[in-house]
């Protein structure tokens, strides 16, 4: 690992770290009662263990837990849940821990609890389309899952292989296929849950419509382990479509970029995806995945797939020929050029992880102000640079949603002053500090800049009320 | 009116009416600063101005208001919920009086807020394809407004006319397009609303990401009033569809109806709706309606629409073709005759009014449920008959979402016994005692039924954050 990764970068300078060295009695107690409670196996105290939990995939937020507990049952989650409770120790609540906010690195004495074996598997249930799985099963699986009872699911991400349903339940993460199918909130048939009081809320019934009471899974999506501890998900599953298409589209700007994703949005009923890459993530991601799809180099790059059970082909084609601002464009309609765009867009990521630890946001813009978000940004990183070191800007992400992920490299990971440049210039815009990846700890500072006093009033109310002893994922979100 | 309406059916027996006569001074007072916020002409304190806000549309549910003030912005209806939290008035937000389960009907000495002047209606952005329009303005004006710049929207109902964006979403209404669009939840891409203390959330930006803290919108979208009045909604438009085309099928059985729904679910790509009609529903709606689509009669009626940019005609036939358990089908592919099934279909709720004043269920139960549900239901109108006087039972709904609207004529409308077998049945089959209207007063007493302890715990220390002196349309979903 990097000198300085045992920093906690863009954490409030408040919430110090606790060592775990030197427990009293009353903590020895405690992980007894865990140990109890999940077997001495699944309390993991020792730093070689706990290492892999208390940092984030990128290296760039480090806690240090009490300790680990890994539970493998509902049961076992509201008794960890009661006896913090008890004691008053914060639990962090940690799926695949490839989240990009800090939601998951522990802090302020917590645990960290791991939710990955939960992995219960129901039989996917063809009539109503729906799977009960475990929190801890991984977006890969349900695919699989899905797949082999002849459906989809509707998320997909990079990250599939790792992230798990309770971690993108609780961050409501996007991915690639939003526009068709929507975030994963919009996966959620229903909810197992476990409250601050170690309380079980078992909404997995499934029901398609439930207007009895108020929807509290939708409150539980996207509230980063701070209301409940999310144990299962009852995911509804898509149709299988047998055929699909893609097309690696250079155009001159991203307000062309923008102009082209309006016109196919209204045009192709089958429309699946729509990516947005700039000539700097193009060209990172060359540098590892082969020759650029494209030759010649555009400032701008959409990535769409369509998919139906025809050959959609032919409609992508008209599409494109009809469509203003085409520079150039290179169809993919059979499955392995296809998957070779796509290793193109999700190797980003990684490329930029390969360079160094960069300045990493993901933001929201509406649609009409990309462009001038996109200036903006390239003027607050030439400002911050000198003759000597120019940061390097990366942008891409889902062109659809106007959801951006900007990493700067080259900028010192602990000066936050370019970070909040950016998010200032997106707030002005009206749009959101967070579009996918939640606020985490990495982002508290910014929920009170980015909601008026009103709605960051109601959010806390609704955290006291639910979490009175602010035992759950305590400095995710809110302050400590 | 019928004899008997004077009672409000349903409610607990512990919530009583106030009279509207002789208010002291304190409430003078009150009805003066109403007046101060929204003119004199705003505030309907006579019994013949206020009769149309005080029953529900059925006539089954008759309720008192203290006065009916009908502001015309946001800033007014802050100031009004400011003057009721300082007071201690209870307030009921209402739209276009079309709910079902009294959820608008004012009781306990509460002012209905009327939101039907909440009418600004903004321009549709193309670009974002959403438009902002104030929670007054109904689904038709919503649905002509789309239209109008080249988009549908996602929800139509038979209520169209007069139900509200703003009650609408405060039900999460569904109709017949949520298979294809989803509920009214799922149109709201922001919200602008008042809480209890007056102080105003505005999250109306529309952005189709936004992971910056709580969903708050999507609390509120079902909350039926008692956590905020929803003041205007920033709503998703989808691509209008050239071309669409509808089947009229008869089947065996609603068991054989799930089945031919699970079939075209897989197989239809441009599937619109899939509505369930029982014979009762078929015969009430032939006789204000013409000839029945298809002579034969059958147990189960399917109406199925398709939509898409191409003629979907043949693929509907050859799925119908493929399909089993198709006794018998009508393909309407123009205009004219799409519409004289909806009309059908839509016309069977005032067909049963007309009939008397039903007892009158909306609910869901699983797919592979359904036939059970069926068979329980028909049991139980039969136990409750005589020799003489046998219930009439009459089933619809929303197939593809397993959500039945059961009524029953022919038995007393204040004998409750009924209602809570059927509901019972629901509970016990793993369904919702409401799946699309909401609990409002007339379900209440099934809340805690529907939802164990810990779930109805989390829901009402919600009610409580949120609205600690209980003003918001106190009596609905939980007890005054």
């Amino acid at each position: 690992l990097a000198a300085g990764l045992d920093l906690v970068h863009g954490l409030d300078s408040g919430a110090g770290l606790v060592s775990v060295a030197g427990l009293g009695s009353v903590a020895g107690e405690f992980l007894r009662e865990l140990a109890k409670i999940v077997g001495p196996d699944h309390v993991l105290t020792a730093p070689d263990l706990r290492a892999g939990y208390e940092v984030d995939w990128t290296g760039r937020f480090r806690g240090a837990a009490r300790a680990v507990v890994r539970p493998a049952s509902t049961t076992q989650v509201a008794d960890i849940v009661r006896l913090c409770a008890e004691t008053g120790i914060g639990l962090v609540p940690q799926g695949g821990n490839t989240g990009l906010v800090a939601g998951a690195v522990p802090e302020g004495g917590a645990i960290v609890l791991s939710t990955r074996r939960l992995r219960d598997i129901g039989a996917v249930d063809p009539i109503s389309a729906q799977v009960t799985v475990g929190a801890g099963v991984t977006i890969a699986r349900v695919q699989e899952l899905a797949s082999e009872a002849g459906f989809a699911f509707g998320v997909d991400l990079a990250s599939r292989d790792s992230a798990t349903v309770g971690g993108t339940i609780a961050t409501n993460a996007g991915g690639t296929h939003v526009l068709r199918h929507g975030s994963m909130g919009r996966q959620v048939a229903g909810l197992g849950a476990v409250l601050a009081d170690g309380s079980v809320v078992n909404r997995t019934s499934g029901l398609p419509k439930d207007g009895a009471g108020y929807d509290l899974p939708a409150l539980i999506v996207g509230s980063e382990g701070t209301l409940a501890v999310i144990t299962e998900a009852r995911l509804r599953l898509v149709p299988r479509l047998r055929r699909r298409a893609a097309a690696w589209i250079a155009v001159e700007s991203v307000g062309a970029a923008v102009e082209l994703a309006v016109e196919l949005r209204q045009g192709l009923e089958s429309l699946n995806a729509l990516e947005y890459l700039d000539d700097a993530a193009v060209s990172l991601a060359a540098a590892r995945h082969g020759p650029r799809p494209i030759e010649r180099q555009s400032d701008a790059t959409v990535l769409v797939e369509v998919a139906a059970n025809r050959d959609p082909t032919p409609e992508l084609v008209d599409a494109l020929s009809a469509a203003t601002g085409v520079l150039d464009a290179v169809i993919a309609s059979d499955e392995v050029s296809i998957r070779r765009l796509w290793a193109f867009r999700e190797g980003v990521a990684e490329a930029i992880s390969a360079e160094g630890i960069p300045h990493k946001l993901d933001v929201a813009v509406p649609l009409d102000r990309l462009a001038t978000f996109e200036d903006g940004i390239k003027r607050i990183v030439r400002e911050r640079g000198s003759a000597a070191e120019q940061p390097w800007l990366v942008v891409f992400g889902h062109l659809a949603e106007g959801n951006l992920h900007v990493d700067v490299l080259g900028v010192d990971p602990d000066d936050a002053a370019i970070d909040d440049a950016i998010l200032q210039l997106v707030v002005d815009l009206g749009g959101s500090v967070s579009a996918e990846h939640g606020i985490g700890r990495a982002k508290r500072r910014w929920l009170t800049r980015a909601r008026d006093a009103a709605d960051y009033g109601a959010m806390l109310a609704i955290k006291r009320a639910l979490d009175p002893k602010g035992i759950l994922n305590p400095g995710a979100m809110f302050p400590g």
